[in-house]
């Protein structure tokens, strides 16, 4: 937890942009895996601990926003509990050490926000993502449990979204912590991408490693050589020689500040001439992002400009034809990087995305595309100071895409599907790193940059 | 998965013991930890592997008991899914794996049990324990969601007990590789266990074997200096020579199956004289239920059993006095031992608690106790050929329970107190393995058994 003050001034700053009604901030609550009391390792909402810290489950702080009265609601510990659980601060102590005055029992709340209703006040919510808390929120308000995230205030998406983009230093050195934790994660996956190992064996040691250094991954780890499937949760596979095994995955701290790297390294430690022709086309396309991303200019703008880098270098490569300025326009390239560059990080893996795609990486000025691949772009919107955005470009060849646009004649002016065929064996390639923009620029985030160059992947998988 | 004569035997014993009507089981759905789609593990219901055998999320099978019947209802994958996910057998193909010939997209679902219920069928599911799976049902009944639980049919839950309590052998051996999992987890904790090393880091590596070598921990890892706290989730403590450290931890296999284990040890490799006395006693309560449990005897009299050993030992010791059978029946034992002897594991650590421990580990013969720690017992009733069970007895010195008793004078008789505060810096003990219930007897589960002599404990702690 950061000072007492660092909550105050946020729920401040909430407030007042808010203006007038009521805020309510749901903390999450245990989510059972297999029977109520098994339960998943607790996550907390990350807007909760945001404005009020703590990461206990069965919480809610309400903020006035026209009396500036501040309550944290949740239940104390009985002798039960100290006997299963040890001994526990109050409700009131939790409330004091994040500057909160006032407490309630949980079941408070209901009083609470049943009062406002009746007296037409404005109740504020985030769009509820967990069921139980749509629940809540039914009972709460009389909204239906799947209405309600429907119903969720724009006017307080938008403050929180404005406040948690611009990342303070206390949350920037979290960051870094969460990265150095990326750091060991993936050369663990170096050290340890030999033949004959198992994707699930090494995905296991990187589930070990966030668990030590933190709480666990901020998100289902990607491990595979089936790199070509964008988000692979399968490590069924044994590794074999001369396939590429591509790892996407990060740590989530204790107090929730994430990592998210991906690297991409030959099975066994040597690229073979074709794979280094492929990545080194993703390297590029990723050192392109990273001389582009400064204040001021839209991260839309830096991701057509990477996807030019993509189709240059496929063109060279005899993958691509035609004019690659027209050939990124017409989205000719999302065959092979059918994704965005990159997205938000913070609390959260993809930050706020809970709060909706299009209020955090989208604005008035810019807008979400529908064009297949770029619509699949997270984080459009002008960079600010204080942004965290990930940079992963890639290249991917999916033989299902590959037949369906060739069967389809899609992009064919542009595509030479001849010569593509006789990559379907290839898999895929990812290069991410967590980035923050800078006053004039932007910079990597973590103490080490993981292994990213040709020589230095080989370097640490012959060591 | 097992072979697809395994589900069909199942399906087919389910429908004649329910008789009649439609029997609804629900696989489960991705959980969200902070947002929709950044989901935990994902974990399917026990029920619905045991019937239908498949792990994927958003599926549901029903059997008509009356007509035969059976269909899977789920969606297949579309482009979209292709590509992010990658191929994916067809809701057809799936359901042709497990011996059920019918497959309908999910949202048929509503239509077929809309229809039933406008036939009056009665429609048997079980307790929902999920958020979303309890809005599904009012979806699919009109029963509100939060009634949900309490409207599942009885016929169906005492079915499904019958069947899941007597372990296949096919089940057994997954049980004893997961058990094996389980050895790896604890040695590697015993290896770790030095003064300075954190809690969490320890922790961090058993999560790491169990996704490694399975899916991941079958509960959340207790690991703690504070073993008088139970169920001790705090991982933030430094091991400190002269204290014990308590690891109640367990793996699930790829296939569900489970394993729970506990040993305490201490913390730089030697017992102290005091740490001997009580861990003898713990142990030889352990030994005892080994010793009783078999076909024929209820576990409520094992652990009352157990519970007088531990109380004759507590009394050789100056904690207890008077009459040990009286002090057992007054349930003075409980300030050290406030939880039952074990419950069944199998496909859940807690063998299908979600379908209530009344039905699981209680009949109309052994009726569960309302006694302050006898209460806590999940598994009372009488044992069988293939039950699976744990055998954990601990002993806890718990601060806050000692001086509640103490200033109320609660079992007074039987306690010595000034004794027993000088206790109240000793953590706690607990030992715990799996034991299936054989012919006549039983046998641990496992290839190897975890070390738990003190000679053991200690050799490989200091080897």
């Amino acid at each position: 937890m950061f000072d007492s003050l660092t909550y105050q001034n946020r729920r401040k700053a909430l407030r007042e942009k808010v203006g007038h009604g009521i805020i309510l901030i749901l903390g999450n609550n245990e989510a059972p895996a297999n029977y109520p009391d098994n339960t998943y390792k607790f996550r907390q909402d990350s807007s909760f601990v945001y404005f009020f810290g703590h990461s206990h489950p069965g919480f809610a702080g309400v903020i006035d926003a026209d009396s500036h009265e501040e309550c944290l609601f949740g239940d104390d510990v009985d002798m039960d509990d100290i006997i299963w659980m040890g001994p526990q601060s109050s409700v009131k102590e939790l409330a004091a050490q994040v500057g909160v005055a006032k407490s309630c029992p949980f079941a408070k709340l209901k009083e609470v926000i049943g009062k406002a209703i009746s007296q037409r006040r404005k109740i504020h919510f985030l769009p509820p993502y967990r069921y139980d808390n749509m629940l809540l929120v039914e009972d709460l308000t009389g909204i239906r449990a799947s209405m309600t995230p429907k119903h969720a205030s724009l006017e307080l998406i938008k403050a929180v979204v404005d406040l948690r983009s611009v990342k303070e230093p206390c949350e920037i050195a979290e960051i870094d912590r969460a990265c150095n934790v990326g750091y060991e994660m993936h050369t663990a996956a170096m050290r340890l991408c030999k033949p004959g190992v198992s994707e699930q064996y090494i995905a296991g040691v990187l589930d070990g490693i966030a668990a030590s250094y933190g709480r666990m991954v901020s998100f289902a780890t990607i491990l595979t050589q089936n790199g070509q499937t964008l988000h692979n949760h399968d490590h069924s596979h044994t590794l074999q020689e001369g396939r590429l095994m591509l790892t996407d995955a990060g740590a989530e701290l204790m107090n929730y500040y994430c990592s998210d790297h991906t690297r991409t390294v030959p099975v066994g430690g040597r690229f073979t001439s074709r794979q280094r022709d492929v990545y080194s086309i993703v390297l590029a396309c990723h050192d392109k992002a990273l001389e582009l991303a400064r204040p001021g200019v839209t991260y839309m703008s830096v991701h057509l400009d990477v996807c030019k880098v993509l189709a240059q270098g496929l063109k060279d490569l005899g993958l691509m034809k035609g004019d690659v300025e027209e050939a990124v326009a017409a989205g000719a390239h999302a065959l092979f990087l059918p994704h965005g560059l990159g997205h938000m990080m913070g609390l959260d893996v993809h930050d706020m995305e809970d709060l909706g795609q299009c209020h955090v990486g989208y604005d008035d000025e810019v807008r979400p595309s529908t064009q297949f691949g770029l619509a699949s772009l997270r984080m459009g919107r002008r960079l600010k100071e204080g942004f965290v955005i990930t940079d992963e470009p890639g290249c991917y060849f999916i033989p299902a895409l590959i037949d369906k646009w060739r069967a389809e004649g899609t992009n064919a002016s542009f595509l030479n599907f001849d010569a593509i065929d006789k990559f379907k064996d290839f898999g895929g390639i990812r290069l991410e790193d967590d980035i923050l923009i800078t006053a004039d620029g932007s910079r990597f985030t973590g103490e080490k940059r993981i292994p990213i160059t040709i020589d230095e992947v080989e370097d640490i998988m012959n060591r």
